[in-house]
């Protein structure tokens, strides 16, 4: 059953970009070419060489009607319902007798044939609204030669004229490979991918942001904006807020500019000034001493999901850990009979060599628990199971307490942890991420119809208002670079992390003393839909300061 | 530095009820007495006997200028600010000559005299604000002799005609003391209180709702909304998330009115049904395993932040560690220098009769800790730092498991935590509360204007449009009852918990096997500042179902 909003929301048009609008006379045209390097070139040889594309105006024609599955790949991001309607709408509009199926569950609904015929109907109940659950979505991927023949097979059973593989870096690489294999096999399927990721880390010189981000930001800002506001009013708490955000900090950066916390960690700044554990407990406890200098004994200090993977140490101790208690050793089953949790954790301290054994011993013991109880099926550290927040917590307090004792301390230390995460992936889209879907749909049928394979759908120039965006079409192959994974050469598209030397960490770098001991708090309220546009339309704050050069 | 958003609710009107609209021709006039008990007219002889107010239109007439004071107290809830500005805006319309002070940082800044003076620069940067912070809130209880003593000489040196007490059920209980003493004391200042808390549990027949609680309300139903969607798309999580409200559980009803979790727990209902703690997680248990037969692994469960105290055993346990850990014997003491938590619970528990023991060592490790650990200056469990929602997943998850071992529940159980509390206590007011907190301010300057003292400001009707509604004043002493408090008899006022037999909580019941296995989520989104009146002006759904009839 949808709510007042949810109805106004159904019913809501994205605006689209002028470009975009007539598709009838749309051109798809090649834009130059970009270098890859040859260990790419040996993976991709039938789809390194592609050009850039750029949709244009051209002379109208007929278009034939196509056959088109769509994919949505890993966590939810706002606005993948739009992203499917925009690429229906765009479908039916060039030929009404094109189909759309959906792919079940993610690429294992690839791989294991399951599908669902994308109507009018169906699209209508799910324009502009939260949430992947028109077709589900799932975080297998296509790896093996089984699944990619399978895969194949599949395309071949429905006469697939096009693939649209929503998701992530790794699902984009997935897609690069799709497209890769389908053309050496002669499957007709084109394969095109369309960027989504509320962490936003999938960006590069063409693709501005990913979706989702606007939206998760926005949502997240929202909540660290009103607790500082509690902060400020009740004076007696420090707020530890962790934003989701799986390895880069944009969120974090994003909400930080948005509403001004007295600290923000960036764990891109951590890993680059190689800092311990220790020191960014001294840092905060710092801030809090001179806070407390000024009378104030409360404030909001915002937590990147990924930190301790940047901690130099940490990263070190988790591999150590991942190695000891994977499952091809003894170890982790051993550890699961010991009944006492102290008991559990020596044993595992035994195992680690010396600078790994102090960083685990110097952890609180929750979070030495959650270290070696929180593990995945390959027996690896769950890192977003780590309650970074609430480490820091006893950490700060552990710190404080000694220099109360040293009676350099005399303030009062009471703290509440937050998490910000779930709620942000799966909420309604903002205009921004509504209107930016959406013409990401219209993109990827475009490419599509052009017979593109082996793309990334882009749309630019998000700053500026939506009627200006321009759409076009970046080869997957020009993101990608090897990384050794498991021990062998992979090609993968590079997470794209915060830049310590780009404007949006400049921001904060340029303000972040003054916001650590003047409450220069800023409440962005909760996302609006309706009203002023440049209240309801806005960009992140992480866009403009990136793109307006 | 105000965000794009404050600052159009910097400058936003909140609407005016009509009769509230000509100041200058408004008449206060009594309508009907009401009986109070033998032993609040003892404590209250000279406020006890009045009638109620009822704000109307009468002759123009010249105002007298006023000396008021203001004063928040207690946790914050959204619209404080607007009670302020309404207060002020009237004062000034009645006679520019009046002013108003704010005491800062709560009922300690009138003992302090701690003030500040309202001006119209000031009162700009607070309108439709959230938080408190403009002049500060606090806890302390006017209680001492010296303490009244000391409010009535700080009330005579400002000269003060009105003091404005804006709180809950205790400060205004605070409120009606104050009234009785200063006009025992022939000292002229008279006494309102505005009804406060997100909590929604001050509430009468001429009390409609506190204010606040719509604008928390529909902040956290916006995450649940959002979270039933992420559950629903990622069809991985049980997510169990608390909501603040301290005792009541009117936040949870209505949450789980907008949005239809699988299940929603009510305190109310646990304390009635005499539940124990091990049939709360069987019910839970039965739900899960009931949603895995139809395939799905995942829901939603609300749960109320004062549950644990209305489970009847855990109640009795609570008392007993009250008693056990009071500062005037040793077992704290000892309690804390044990280093071994497992020792600090074997020592408790000792202490503990046979049904409490049980019921402690029922209770996660961890939660027992935090009942030893986290303790207030009287030694008491400060039942707001048990996390709940955490202890329910812990004792859930070793049920499931017994079931797993008799192979009666085949499913996965995979959780995540979530506490909804201070972002929805200081974020910016709804347009409700925005608009029934300005006119809460208009009622207090009228009912001062007008002699009244020991009254309750009231605005009503409030499921109408805000141009019909009401004002009035409601006697303090009509709402008290005498209870037992620190062994002697006490006026209070009386928290208005969950009506089992009322609409509200008849909705949920009607509807909640269907809820429990249907997916019938609702996204409520999150709470609109502008667009159709029917989304950004509605009343929650309590109101509607317990005031429309």
């Amino acid at each position: 059953m949808p709510s007042k909003l949810q109805n106004a929301r159904l019913e809501y048009q994205p605006k689209i970009p002028k470009i975009l609008e007539s598709l009838a006379t749309a051109s798809v045209a090649p834009s130059g070419n970009d270098a890859v390097s040859k260990e790419i070139a040996d993976i991709f040889p039938r789809t390194c060489h592609q050009p850039y594309l750029v949709i244009g105006v051209g002379a109208k024609r007929d278009h034939h009607p196509l056959r088109v599955g769509v994919v949505l790949s890993g966590g939810q991001a706002p606005g993948g319902h739009n992203v499917i309607s925009g690429l229906f709408d765009a479908l039916k509009t060039l030929n009404p007798k094109s189909t759309l199926m959906g792919f079940l569950g993610g690429p294992s609904g690839i791989v294991g044939d399951k599908t669902l015929e994308i109507t009018h109907k169906l699209v209508d109940k799910y324009r502009n609204m939260g949430g992947f659950d028109m077709i589900g979505s799932g975080r297998t991927k296509i790896e093996t030669d089984e699944q990619f023949s399978k895969a194949e097979a599949v395309m071949r059973k429905h006469e697939l004229d096009g693939l649209v593989v929503v998701g992530g870096d790794d699902s984009n690489t997935n897609a690069a490979l799709l497209a890769e294999y389908f053309l050496s096999k002669g499957c007709k399927t084109c394969v095109v991918g369309v960027p989504k990721t509320i962490d936003g880390d999938l960006k590069s010189d063409e693709i501005e942001c990913s979706f989702g981000f606007d939206t998760a930001a926005k949502t997240y800002a929202a909540t660290v904006g009103s607790m500082m506001r509690d902060a400020l009013s009740a004076k007696k708490y420090y707020y530890f807020i962790k934003l989701m955000g799986r390895s880069a900090s944009h969120l974090a950066l994003e909400c930080a500019l948005q509403t001004h916390p007295n600290i923000t960690l960036i764990s891109e700044e951590v890993a680059a000034d190689k800092k311990t554990l220790a020191a960014i407990v001294d840092d905060i406890c710092d801030v809090v001493l001179r806070r407390a200098d000024l009378g104030k004994d409360y404030g909001v200090i915002v937590i990147p999901e990924g930190l301790i993977e940047f901690i130099p140490e940490v990263k070190i101790l988790i591999e150590e850990l991942n190695a000891i208690l994977s499952p091809s050793k003894d170890h982790a089953a051993a550890i699961e009979k010991i009944a006492s949790r102290n008991d559990k954790m020596d044993y595992a301290a035994r195992l680690l060599g010396e600078g790994s054994r102090k960083c685990f011993r110097s952890l609180p013991e929750d979070i030495q628990g959650q270290l070696l109880i929180g593990r995945d099926a390959h027996g690896n550290v769950q890192v977003s199971k780590i309650e970074t927040e609430r480490m820091l917590i006893d950490m700060v307090k552990s710190a404080l307490k000694q220099r109360q004792e040293l009676g350099t301390y005399k303030g009062k230390f009471d703290t509440q942890p937050h998490f910000c995460g779930y709620e942000g992936r799966s909420c309604m889209p903002s205009n921004f991420d509504s209107a930016y879907c959406y013409a990401l749909g219209r993109v990827a049928a475009l490419l599509l119809d052009a017979g593109a394979t082996g793309y990334l759908c882009t749309v630019s120039r998000l700053v500026e208002p939506a009627e200006q965006w321009q759409g076009g079409g970046v080869p997957l192959t020009s993101l990608m670079n090897i990384e050794k994974r498991h021990g062998s050469d992979k090609p993968v598209i590079k997470k794209a992390l915060v830049d310590l030397k780009g404007g949006a960490f400049g921001m904060l770098k340029q303000n972040r003393d003054k916001w650590a001991l003047e409450d220069d708090y800023v409440d962005p309220g909760p996302l609006q839909y309706f009203g002023p546009e440049a209240i309801m339309d806005a960009p992140t704050m992480t866009l403009e300061l990136e793109q307006k050069k």
